[in-house]
Order: C-alpha cells, then structure tokens, then sequence
C-alpha cells in the first residue's frame, strides 16, 4: 500500500480552474511548436519562467541547457518535426503524447513530455523517450 | 500550425468533473498496483470496462492480452515492482508517471503510462518506455 499511498499524495493539491488549464494547454502546446518543431529558442523562451528544471538525462539543466539541446537538433537533425497527439492538463501539469521524427522517413520515437508551469510560466520539464519497434504485438499503434 | 490545431483538436471535448477525475485517479492507481505489482489479474480485471485497447507493441490486444502479459511478469520477474510517481487526470484519461524495476537491485526504467476510461471502467492504454541511463547531463533524475 506504500506504493498507493505516494500516489494519492503526489496528486496535485489544488486544483487549477478550467481557464487556467486550457491557457497552460495553449502556452506548452506554442512553447513546443517554437522549441521543437521551429528551433526558436528566443521564441521558446518567452514561455519560460525564472527556472527550467530539466530531468531529460540527455539535457543540461536551465534555459542554457534548452538552448544548447535545440542548437544540437538544428545543426543534426533540421528536418525533424515532432506531432502533437494528444494534450491533456491537470493542476500546474500539461503532458504531451507526442510521435518525433528526426529523419523524415524513419519510424521515430514515442514520447510522452510533462511540464509543469508557475504562474502561467513553464518552470520544469521530464520525459520518457521510447523508439517506435518495427513490429507490434497488436494493431492499434502507439497512438 | 498544423502541429498546433491537431494538439487543440486532440483536447477532451468535455470536461469530466472533479468527483470523477479523483474517482478515476482512484480506479487506475488500484488496478495498476493489483496488476503490475501483486500480478493479480482477476483483481485487476474488475476495473476494466467492454474492452481493453492496448496500444503497448509488447502487449497483445485486450483482457487476454494483459493476462499473458501478467502471467509474463508473474514467471519471469516475480519481485519486479513499479512504483508510482505522480497520478494525474484530465477528462477521460489518467496519466501515471511511474519508476518500474522489474529485477530488484538495478536502475529500472521511466515509464508514463495513459489510461482512457469510460464509465469509470479502464478501456484504453498506451506507455512510452525507457530504460533509466547510468548517467545524467543534469543531477534532477528522471522524476
């Protein structure tokens, strides 16, 4: 039950209102199109607030660390482009389900991306990275 | 800007209210810990609805296919355990961000998982996994 407990604690405390949730839909949903699809990092930046808190193991820490990891991706990877499936937002939370091609014609990864806003601000950021296999034990895809 | 018109048509239609987003945190955090970690599949199976669309490539589709998947688990890695890191909600889905270990001892893998549910029964899963790397280029680890 420890495992029960912690969930329920970790459950947002208060509850954001239904305006403030489809405005932190809309500015995570923009920060990631400048981000990732359009490498703006003056653009993405904007969204940000007095810290970024990265936990992607292959990212530094901070705004520098966002800047360096979309400086990566222009000069090695330009044409990827990242779709977003699906947004869903709870509390100080959106989380993106998201299909990533970092070459046009490759399968690509499954991605799902949490931040976490203060102040309408994007102040944290995790997310888990899987490639898409080559065959599957069903048919309904990852999406 | 069709990334961002596809992310906002992908949004819930309608709000679910706050009872049921917390009744629905609720039912998945106990059918994943009757599931995953007691590897109890009759249990488990009472919070699934008329069907169970998986979307995991390892998994085979439906109720049945989470059994085996179970009975994997069960056989291969007894004292695999997942413990779950955040629990949110939005809608009809329930998003867990969850640390898995399947052989106690090693580093495990960061997984998200989302659950649709209808009618407070569990219908629909996708995951995105990865495995937790020896070494961060940040010191905030992956939750």
């Amino acid at each position: 039950m420890r495992t029960l407990a912690l969930a329920l604690a970790a459950q947002p405390a208060v509850a954001a209102d239904a305006p403030q949730l489809e405005q932190n839909k809309k500015t995570v949903v923009e920060f990631y199109e400048k981000a990732i699809n359009q490498k703006d990092f003056e653009a993405a930046s904007k969204h940000l607030g007095s810290r970024y808190t990265q936990h992607n193991p292959n990212a530094a820490d901070g705004p520098e660390g966002l800047k360096a990891f979309l400086g990566f991706l222009k000069e090695k990877f330009p044409a990827s482009h990242s779709e977003i499936k699906r947004v869903l937002a709870d509390g100080d939370y959106v989380i993106l389900h998201v299909h990533a091609v970092r070459e046009p014609g490759t399968r690509g990864s499954a991605i799902v991306d949490v931040f976490k806003l203060e102040n309408g601000k994007i102040v944290e950021h995790w997310d888990v990275v899987q490639p898409m296999p080559e065959k599957s034990a069903n048919s309904n895809g990852m999406f």
